[in-house]
């Protein structure tokens, strides 16, 4: 049953190595609670590793940016766990008390005129088509 | 009913006002079809504009930031009307193909591993309380 | 396929006893779309009705203040469908347009501090447990 | 207040009469307390079993898949409780550990490319009106 | 760190003028944990409160019905602190336990019904638009 | 700008690459629009291609149920793009009208109860940690 989480000593080589490959990214003494219940399934497990791993390294985008989108996704879906890990993610990566502040606020905001469009049934103007 | 858009030469004096400091603030010739709807409650409208102006407005995040994470939340909820305007915004406020890429890969994201942490009811690390 | 409305004349004997009873309900001439598609299903369809017969009907709740939830729960989830016809199902049972502005009022500033509140993982006070 | 579970020994004649359709249908000795809960309005609990009954029931969809999808759904919209209940009942209805991986695995993909149907705003294909 | 709340004898001047305001308009003897939290942003805290307090005041629509409209919005979200909070604030407000059985039975059921127009991809009839 | 789509003629050889392996794996003469929009990133392309072709392919689970699975969240989050390509994709797989009808049943269902959970704060039984 996938209720328990799967800690490094009792892992297959397999998913050892993508805990391995976890903490040295990520410089970390041990992986978070989602990669030892994901362990389950190893193909999910490496799957989604190496797409987050792809995606969140620094780009276009700069890693703080992209953990604070993370969190505004996180937020707006109402995820407690996703919550708390990119929190500390983002707080890891440079997140100010006054950058999240700011960062809520326009979640916030985000979230209420989406509804406002909705109830409205505002077309779209033709210069954003 | 609030089917049509209120255009300027209709609006009362202190639905033009905010139009006129939208116009100022945004420097732009016209308001978007948002506020012409919203019109229709002057309250709402005053009220929303105010905070909208003061929440987007450069702080501890830049204003290219802050409409990327609008973007993110409109396009989490799929409100097809915020996600064509604050498309636009953003890619005015300077975001490139390459940026719009990556935040796009990062939303999907987000909204894949929000899931997978519910499913596996993957309990809060106490590193993260 | 279930991509066109089955018209009362080419409806069976249940699905024509469905859309009597609700053009009864409702006094109105013909029933609106959504019966017509879920009327590829006749269970689907008469427990659907039989549901929402009872649940709108007044109560301890006025059939307005039953209508103008189900159009907050539709704005929320943004489905335009629903959006539209419990607009029109709203200004029917009596809703005028200030009533719609407050309404839109609350369903946008509940989305936004829900978010709020999931933003700040804010714990539940002791006395609303 | 609708903060207690109501127990058998406590229910009305009415009450009763569901829970012990309930406990024969599904061959257990006790109702969950999701039935416990609605026996709070004694109408919401017998229209609301009575449409589980029969919308669970084998017919073109087995059992265990009807599962999966209940618990597709709970797991995208985060109910703590539903994905608890459905992830049990799946698992007695046959669902594997292998199971239960691939199915979070499309239920998360399938999270992510809707949004980014959303965000890249992709028309749709005339083959599939 | 946005963890712990803050209270009236830790807090600014401007947030005790808040929070003053909030247990006049209110009549209670404190806050609840969701503005002692927002208080890490007094920017934040002083716009979201001065929304909520227009926004909730009675108007076209009475209070009750507003809390109701609130409850109905965060029920569809899953916030489980809006949901505790709001529940006590509608039972405050005047909100029997009838009321509150009716009130989750058309929650329910608009939440079903949106996904049934959204699967069966029901146009809107000319008469909604 | 990325509002239109990429044609076969007009991609890379990395693009091509992908159009051809979606091409041969589904046995289709052109891409749908999804993956021509994508192309404008091709990193997200080939990811997004190379998950998906993992990830619904015969397991434990058989593409049909796969494809519906992947619409009943689709349908949840109100996704149009996504509802009209999964219905036809899951249609190809062999699903019939009733097994459509009978998807639709309880994807609605699950959309009502998890909010009638979450709205009497129906706490998990202890059978089911």
């Amino acid at each position: 049953m996938p209720r328990t989480p799967i800690e490094y000593r009792d892992a297959s080589a397999g998913v050892r190595a993508v805990f391995d490959d976890i903490k040295r990214t990520r410089q970390v003494d041990d992986v978070n609670n989602f990669w030892k219940y994901l362990a389950h399934d190893p193909a999910v497990l490496a799957r989604t590793w190496q797409s987050v791993k792809e995606i969140m390294a620094a780009g276009a985008l700069d890693p703080l940016t992209k953990e604070m989108i993370y969190l505004a996704v996180s937020v707006t879906n109402g995820c407690p766990y996703c919550i708390a890990s990119h929190t500390a993610a983002a707080r890891k990566a440079g997140m100010s008390d006054a950058m999240f502040g700011e960062l809520m606020a326009v979640v916030g905001m985000a979230n209420e005129t989406n509804r406002l469009a909705n109830g409205y049934r505002v077309p779209i103007d033709p210069a954003f088509e």
